[in-house]
């Protein structure tokens, strides 16, 4: 049996919390049945904590670890990368990689700032390869159902909207003061960390924001301790030593829509007992929708005059076959069995993965991610004057 | 057996969609274990559409129908009387019943201005008699139960706040222009009509709000067909004229709470599909709460530490005689058995009649309808400057 | 004015737990527009204790309180009885009050026995009077509505079914050993108290069991403290003496419906956590509804093909205006404002009032209540014997 | 780098649903921190549809697809098999693995009776081979956080329990009539297909079954169309012929624990609306607990007295790295993240993987296979005679 499908070598840089996701992703991408065509090789993890990158490689089934992205990013038989570091390093390394002539696949956000996402994203313009950023919720087929119905018209037009992010990863004051908490490092704090998902995913529903009416910001937790060395993720020894949280814990920005509706979308990283909810809820003008990840198995609509007033009501509508991704990422796909937020890397990896089979660029792509970032920007502005400020 | 018990004689003007709740309170006070003592009279509605009072009188029980506020305020036997009058009529009536001396629950909003509400609660102040305002979704078991878990410190320091009150009873374009939609009979739409209870309720739960950062009003539904006369409540016959609305279906208020919370407050009146949800969601520094009238026969809290980790989570809290007014309005007080909006009338004009019977003030006074005014007033400033107002 | 009302002079027997809801039940009555020509006279609540009685006749506007029964059934101007009295009670009272010639309505379950649950009914039925059974829980707004709607064939025809009942009333080992623990007094335990609306309301929606086919009941709290005497309901201080219980806690019992629909139905006093739940699950043969009384201001409605496979799902249906009963016991009636079980009383007063102004038979008669006694009856020989029991 | 790792080669028997799902648990097992140390090597993928074997090998990243099982059996380098055959092919394929000595993980229910079953366990016994059995749903983190808080005592000792596995993968009548629809190649419709899955749960969490007291087998489509060939699963093209359906739709049984308590396990295939729910409730002396499968993110736990009445309740806990499997299975393992069904298959082979290394017995033996496979034979029996069956 000669094998006739097209190799792709991937490798990822950045082994921590994202980055193992972007390595599951890779390691199961072919099982959508489309893809079969199709050989992914998981070739290298790069990370300087080399330790860490041996251990992902190995737990992900990658051929190699090692510390540095530039030797790796000469290796010409390497055909994708995926960048999954700490945002201020996104403006260092991004480039190289667009540089390497690779198809390159970012975690969110692009950059800390408009100016970072946007120089990046002119870069990405100029490359032929495929240049994906990884918005992952959008791969939820709840809320990706969610998207569809409101661009079907199910609900009608859209006048009202709701997005969150509730998470409760800096709600212990004693969790360690990783870059997340400063704002040099990071961009932002849940305005940018998990607001990035958020708005991405009230964008993706609702259509552009163009304007950012108000935004306010709150540091409630002023002081955390110093990290020990080596942490990922939200997780790290802490040392004795206190240090200053320099961004928010608590983001609130109400937007106009291009499309003429109007709403508020809300984040928090201090969220107690919400430990992770992404959500978009729209009213329309003939129904509603909602989509809240910490219950991602299901959505719901309503549609008014859709049945009688005395059995009409807002469906619970299952997850299932019926849905984007769904079928290519469950083994057992049906109704109901539910996929996770791990599914949500593999249908991005997959979707980015035929983007580069079939040369076409990807939806999410680096324009999405400045479009995400000026809103970002302009809620930033907005808090600091006061005043609306357009994206 | 000769009857103790004080006689309290009551009339209710306006037999509106208000007043029947009123009515339905009086007739009910007593069942309060505690109100034994009290002998609660029925005697009169007041209605211009006295077609409507009189069968309003039948049905709960009044001695009495007519169509002449003032000749019943000038019967000395009348001890308590309640107004449940369009907004527009609250600044002519309710000073002639402060002046007849009689004690007086009149229903939310209180005027229709800042202006006209602190005219108004400065009459009050003069009065020796009760004051009240009718802020009934204070006395939803649920809503109380959170506001007194938050007080006790439950959820330590709450730092954001998400109030809310969607309703559809605008939904339909077909519905009637009654006096709801025209700005100068109402002082306001969505943000004064169901906001009026979801800022109260929010301020009951998290303290005042002392800044609008930010409000947006928005019109989705301009022009609507002329009712026919006789509607009360949201129903009338239409004609075939139509005319404009002029106050708002959906405003987003973006607060600051002078406790150091910040939040939102979102109204609707053509949320499709959430008939009646009325809710307010509070984080604090060591969990959260949650209350929905819509499942108002549950609350949600949070408190981190509570349980081992592997264990914890938001405890759903069913309404029983452990929470506020139940035991006093469900005639067979059980956990669980629920009780409804009807309830919430029985419980303020029971507290109402406590007050009257004790002479003393009531909570819910005309001090805490204007300070839920001057937030919509601020709303409304804020809404049409584009900048921060103090409230 | 002349009063033209139909006046319907009102006695309740039993000052207990369901007595004063009946109490509720009939000063309510009126509220309904359909009932605005009748005039209720609160008359006498009839209880051995007195200081009881007299307190209930005050907190429910009775003219007065008496502890003899037969006196009070003597006299002429008293057209209407209700019996809420301690199941052992029934068949004493009950052919009394039917020999009075008054109309009647009495508590479930109608004596302890199919067959005095059968000499009653015979009673009834040569009676010309109305003669009424409480069946409260039909006449939940969502519950009926959920009978609607499978009646009307939304479902298809049923071929599974589910009903409960959940309460903790009797969770606690120290809670008073009331008659409601003795099998002489109640003439059963969960089986029968809570028993008989679970399964009237699974009869309710999915049409008559016909045939007990496996009944098991357990005591799992035996021993109880003796109450001090004059508790009323859940609630009595207890002695120091302990005494055996001597029903069941928790009965689950399996049925063959003549529609040709199989189930269970499950009934628990000691359900810990679940303070008052009682549900009807059918699954027909084009969807599902579920009712559960702990959230009963919804209802599920599941229809295939009535919307595109991404978007159906069961519809949560809040209860509104176009449910039974809604209008007529919400003061302020509207979609989502929700009614609570105190309502449920005040419903089955109307339909029971509406039946002696209109000289008709009651929907819930003792042939319901036969009907539900001897499903109880099949369940208790077949918990016996080990072996199925035609109803 | 020399590779230390322990290598275990893979070869998966059955390429159709469940086949595909056990290819997926292999591909990710080592994700698993503590089985960094093993290379599984996906080797081989059989089955007779060959066409099927090769694209579920090339999605799922094995080496070869093969129709002959005996071929791969002689393969000495093969050291694990799974089998995801039909129930028929049980009895006859599970003793050639056996007999090959390779490390064994077979698909519930092993075999079609319990003889059948017996005689495979008494096989299993026989082998110094590992022989797993893939009762899945013990791999959900909610489901298992269950089992481990009834385990550790926080609801005190269970008295009843509920157990279910709602599916409607059968609802349509034009399903078509694969093996699931006969007895003699199935040995039971929803009672064993899906039974098996609910039956392990409730014994799982509740502790053996000693007795079926009751069985209701009920068929609510009696024919179906015939299949055409090829389809896998519960999808296949259909013929114009129909044939008959030879066991259940819906069973329900009752069952006495071992441990005392007694309960309900409800198995339907035809619940519309119900896609995929496997759930477990039980109440005992101190609480209840409640997993559901289609809302597999959560479960519930209620303790009495964990908290003062006015705030307790059931707690909401979402499945998060406190819990069993999830932070093997969770690429991005954090609270609220969710996680999938597939996931389940990961960490069955992961455990399945760890035995295998580690030379132990896994949890999910023969022996639990056949207790469960005693609770359906027991059941089909009862149902049979109508009489209690002990197991
Ligand atoms: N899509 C999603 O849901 C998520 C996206 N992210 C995004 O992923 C990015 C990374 O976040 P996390 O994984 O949470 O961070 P992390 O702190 O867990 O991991 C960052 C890793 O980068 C490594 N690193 C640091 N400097 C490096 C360098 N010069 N070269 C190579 N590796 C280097 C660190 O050793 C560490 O292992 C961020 O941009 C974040 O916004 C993070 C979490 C979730
Ligand atoms: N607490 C609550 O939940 C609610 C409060 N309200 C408040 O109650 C007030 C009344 O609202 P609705 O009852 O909905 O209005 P409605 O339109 O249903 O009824 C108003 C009634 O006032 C009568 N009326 C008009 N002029 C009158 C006069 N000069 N003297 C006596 N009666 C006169 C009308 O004939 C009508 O019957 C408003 O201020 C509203 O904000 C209304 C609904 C719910
Ligand atoms: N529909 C529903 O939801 C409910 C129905 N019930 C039914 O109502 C009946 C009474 O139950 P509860 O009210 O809970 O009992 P309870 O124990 O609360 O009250 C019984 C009352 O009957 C009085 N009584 C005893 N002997 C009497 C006599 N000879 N004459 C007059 N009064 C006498 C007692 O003093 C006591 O006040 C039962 O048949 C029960 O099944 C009870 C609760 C709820
Ligand atoms: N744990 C779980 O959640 C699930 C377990 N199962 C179990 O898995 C087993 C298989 O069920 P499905 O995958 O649904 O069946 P299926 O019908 O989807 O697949 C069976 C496969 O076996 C193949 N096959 C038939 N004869 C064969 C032979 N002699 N050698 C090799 N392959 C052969 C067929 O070509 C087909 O591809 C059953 O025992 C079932 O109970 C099935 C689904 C879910």
């Amino acid at each position: 049996m000669t094998d006739t499908r097209t190799t792709i070598r991937a490798a990822v840089i950045g082994a921590g919390m994202a980055g193992q996701a972007h390595a599951f992703g890779y390691r199961n991408a072919t099982m959508a049945a489309d893809l079969a065509d199709v050989r992914v090789v998981l070739d290298t993890i790069v990370d300087p904590n080399l330790d860490l990158a041996s251990s992902v490689a190995a737990r992900y089934g990658f051929e190699k670890a090692v510390a540095d992205i530039d030797a790796m990013l000469a290796d010409p038989t390497i055909d994708v990368v995926s960048v999954a570091l700490p945002n201020h390093l996104h403006a260092q390394v991004l480039p190289k990689v667009i540089a390497s002539g690779k198809h390159l696949f970012a975690e969110k956000p692009i950059g800390r700032t408009p100016d970072e996402a946007a120089g990046l994203a002119r870069l990405a313009e100029r490359s032929s390869a495929v240049m994906g950023v990884g918005f992952s919720f959008r791969r939820l087929p709840g809320l990706a159902a969610v998207a569809r119905a409101v661009a079907d018209g199910v609900i009608g037009d859209v006048h009202t909207v709701r997005g969150w992010y509730y998470a409760d990863y800096a709600a212990d004051p004693q969790g360690a003061l990783s870059w997340r908490y400063d704002q040099e490092l990071s961009g932002g704090g849940a305005v940018l960390d998990i607001g990035a998902h958020a708005i991405d995913a009230a964008q993706f529903v609702a259509g552009p924001v163009e304007r950012v009416l108000d935004a306010q910001l709150r540091t409630v937790i002023t002081d955390r301790p110093r990290p020990a060395a080596g942490g990922i993720g939200h997780h790290a020894a802490v040392t004795d030593e206190t240090g200053p949280v320099t961004n928010d814990d608590v983001a609130i920005i109400t937007a106009a829509f291009a499309g003429g509706a109007v709403g508020t979308i809300t984040l928090s990283r201090i969220a107690h007992g919400m430990p992770n909810s992404l959500g978009v809820e729209v009213f329309g003008t003939r129904g509603h929708a909602l989509f809240d990840s910490i219950a991602g198995g299901q959505f719901h609509v309503f549609e008014v005059g859709a049945a009688p007033a005395a059995v009409n009501g807002p469906r619970r509508v299952f997850t299932s076959p019926a849905h984007p991704y769904f079928t290519d990422v469950a083994p057992m796909p049906g109704g109901g069995v539910g996929t996770g937020y791990g599914e949500a890397f593999v249908a991005e990896i997959q979707e980015f993965v035929r983007c580069v089979r079939d040369n076409r660029p990807m939806d999410t792509d680096f324009a999405a991610a400045e479009s995400m970032m000026n809103v970002v920007g302009a809620a930033l502005s907005a808090a600091r004057r006061g005043t609306p400020v357009p994206v």
